[in-house]
């Protein structure tokens, strides 16, 4: 049965996952310095990179595996508000956008589709999170289906109970104001169950799996 | 550049990661209690398995990311000895071995190789682990070689300085006896930063990454 997964979710010790606006030169916000630490080269596993294999490395790496398609707010894609004016921007990746599969982009303004040759596309789409999630499993081919923010997004889909799995990673920083993990999720976690782990570098990786209840 | 890595191997509190006699019906030689927790949907990744993704679900799911070939000791293969009288014997694994890449056989004795449908193949080869790594490395194309075990191929690969990382699991039983791990190679943790973490289930994770020295 596909999953819905958060991987590689970063939050600040005082609870906040980006800052408050994003703008073209401060994609987190003003968050940034969260990610300090955060080697980016996990989307291509622990293969083929000439860098140790840490626990962290290795547990960031599990990203992409069986994943069909993401779901992320607009936010994520660009720092655009309103109406697509700007056709030009085809997020902040270049040609290559590291998904390599579908992707769902929750905004309220129509766009058509956008294809890339590695397969990645973006489907703009003006839906609640479970119909969003709907449209994005006929994208996936019954494999699983990534939340990949930003934090506003990832609550949205917990408030709906949508979230099987969450890899969240406690990062080791005050950040004193940004977009909230939590707000309005008290007491989220007693429909999972947490297992927590720290590494050498200071981060605690906690994994998050929804209790399954009933027959299932 | 090309790794090569040892994944989930298992070794008790005793240090013993084997059993002493592999038989038809005992393939660890009788250690096959300390693989009882063992999840062996490991293979499948993190994804596609309607299981909870644990910490060890996630570090063990490793295992095939970025790998192009595999080497392993005869015991590893079948419970023969000696000449290949018995060609009917194609490995434990039925019509689909789980490796899914082409895998070096160490065996002082000849034998064609063996191809399967779903990329799995087998080559029977007597050489030193110098020289059967650099015939794997022709077999790879170019990505990670894994050391897949017993424990008496991994510690000669360990003793020659082949091995670039090591994800050791150590399993909270005493065995009493059996095959070692770490039989006359004391010391050998000098040649590698060693990072570990504990798991809700009971496992010690080690992440062993060789000291890169020189210029490299």
């Amino acid at each position: 049965m596909a999953k819905v997964r958060v991987h590689n979710f970063h939050v600040s010790l005082d609870g906040y996952s980006a800052g408050e606006t994003i703008t073209l030169d401060r994609p987190m916000g003003g968050a940034e310095g969260m990610f300090a630490g955060f080697d980016g080269r996990f989307i291509d596993g622990v293969g083929g990179v000439d860098a140790p294999i840490t626990l962290d490395r290795a547990l960031t790496s599990t990203w992409g595996q069986g994943i069909g398609a993401e779901i992320m707010g607009r936010g994520k894609f660009g720092p655009q508000t309103g109406e697509w004016t700007d056709d030009e921007w085809r997020g902040w990746w270049g040609d290559a956008p590291p998904f390599g599969t579908p992707v769902v982009v929750l905004s309220h303004h129509r766009r058509e589709p956008l294809h890339f040759d590695n397969g990645t596309s973006f489907h703009f789409l003006d839906a609640t999170p479970k119909d969003a999630l709907a449209f994005a499993e006929d994208l996936a081919g019954g494999q699983d289906i990534r939340i990949g923010g930003g934090p506003s997004t990832v609550r949205q889909f917990l408030a709906a109970g949508l979230i099987d799995f969450m890899h969240l990673i406690t990062v080791p920083v005050t950040l004193g104001g940004g977009v909230s993990m939590w707000e309005g999720l008290a007491g989220v976690q007693e429909r999972f169950t947490v297992e927590s782990t720290t590494s050498a570098s200071g981060l605690t990786h906690h994994f998050w799996n929804r209790v399954t209840t009933g027959s299932a």
